[in-house]
């Protein structure tokens, strides 16, 4: 695969999962937050780009990577951060052309330079967090913290993997990418499903397995736990009385986690990680 | 001005431009055709990126590169063509940094070999057009013909330029590129619409400047007139009574060409070049 085709895939990746709507809470192309639109989510996508051809190319580290990233999706886009997130899962799998396991190999392999990198780059990303948690990881302090500790971001991540569901990525081998990736394959493949409800129910899915990271910062764990239950609760219906019929009962859900401003954004970010798979093992539409 | 920068403005000007939201009879982000879905066209848009960074660095032809561009699209979306017309107009662009002087003197400078691989990329891209015209295009005796009698590319738009106004921007300096970019400039600097609006008001004025080639060809030139005769009441409206009071009216537009499938594709191609413009030119949202 060249880098060109994985940057591809990495950008269309990120398109489609911004497009696919009715997605509970989040932006979609229907939908947009006062502040953060879907035009932000476009940008960035296409401003990445040469970024994850250059991480295919393995000349350039993880962190450099990642703060470059952020930068760049910060010159196209004025809506805050879009896809901090989705760039911690794209980027080493772009490094292993989507293996799973190699990706689990080269997160292993960072460093205390990437730690700070990481740093770096969510300060920049303005990554809505509560203050307390903001502090921490922006302060100077932490950074001379890792520098003299020689913490690698490796290491970080094992610290994080309890509370933060992108963290466990990297530490577990991205299990809900794979299981976002088999689950797209099955609504493309087996059920003919097209690309926008593949998403929206891989979505849910994903949601449903894991109360959302993001929610849980944001709002708290109890709301994260809630919110998964009643998407649970819609793959019922779904299984039950089809797609088509169930998504009246999406869109409400919709409104309801719109109107309380409660986004499933680190559930978005596995799904992007899940679409990349898919497109990288060939799948058009 | 660096090739990625210009494949990122490429690709984000298609990606704006198909996204834009009503756009009375074409597909945006809310409407699709049945075999043409908004999926295609941002498959497209991203597929297409490595071209015009290749045109930026000036080392192919243009022809050579509609024609890689054209293959490459067909891989990443099964939904006929959706660019064509756009890349027509933005490869030249792309290899003139955005300078229309100069992107003038590239199309006035291409060759006979250019006239061949447009006609092979005519010919994968299954753009729709009346089948007369389609076998003049598409037949090996019409390859020939330019062969024996070493036409150029742009002698042969000079041909064309009677009715098609994408050829008429070859031959005439890009006219209705530039005037979009104008009203583009306008739109969001002057008048501080966001984006989404600056290119649906843009759309509708280019559109009442010019009766769209696309419906001509696909309908008549009377129906092309009477489209741009409406798009005219509605810019009317607008400035009599605003945007956000004529977005009824604008909708209603939309709803009666969709259902006549009369969709301006030709007008869209010169809106996703001035979107190229005014990203080149440095606008950011």
């Amino acid at each position: 695969m060249t880098p060109e085709e994985i940057a591809q895939c990495a950008a269309l990746a990120m398109a489609l999962e911004v497009s696919a709507t009715p997605k509970p809470g989040n932006i979609d192309r229907e939908h947009n937050y006062p502040e953060t639109r879907y035009e932000h989510f476009l940008a960035s996508a296409i401003a990445t780009y040469p970024f994850f051809a250059e991480a295919a190319r393995r000349r350039r580290s993880f962190g450099d990577l990642l703060y470059s990233a952020v930068i760049e999706s910060k010159k196209w886009q004025h809506g805050g951060n879009t896809h901090f997130g989705a760039l911690v899962l794209l980027l080493p799998l772009a490094m292993a052309e989507g293996e799973t396991a190699e990706a689990h190999e080269i997160v292993k392999d960072t460093t205390t330079k990437d730690a700070i990198r990481f740093y770096q780059a969510f300060k920049e990303a303005d990554v809505n967090v509560p203050r307390v948690e903001r502090l921490s990881l922006e302060s100077e302090s932490s950074i001379r913290e890792i520098r003299e500790e020689g913490k690698t971001l490796y290491q970080l991540m094992v610290i994080a993997e309890t509370y933060d569901e992108i963290a466990r990525e990297w530490t577990q081998g991205f299990p809900l990418t794979r299981e976002a990736h088999k689950l797209l394959v099955n609504h493309t493949e087996e059920e003919g499903a097209d690309i926008n409800e593949a998403i929206v129910q891989t979505y849910l899915e994903i949601l449903t397995m894991e109360p959302d990271t993001f929610i849980q910062t944001k709002h708290n764990r109890r709301t994260a736990i809630e919110t998964s239950q009643q998407a649970a609760e819609i793959i019922d219906q779904i299984e039950r009385e089809g797609y088509r019929s169930t998504l009246p009962e999406i869109k409400r859900f919709d409104d309801q986690l719109l109107s309380k401003r409660i986004n499933p954004g680190s559930t978005a970010d596995i799904i992007i990680a899940g679409i990349f798979l898919l497109l990288l093992g060939g799948y058009r539409y």
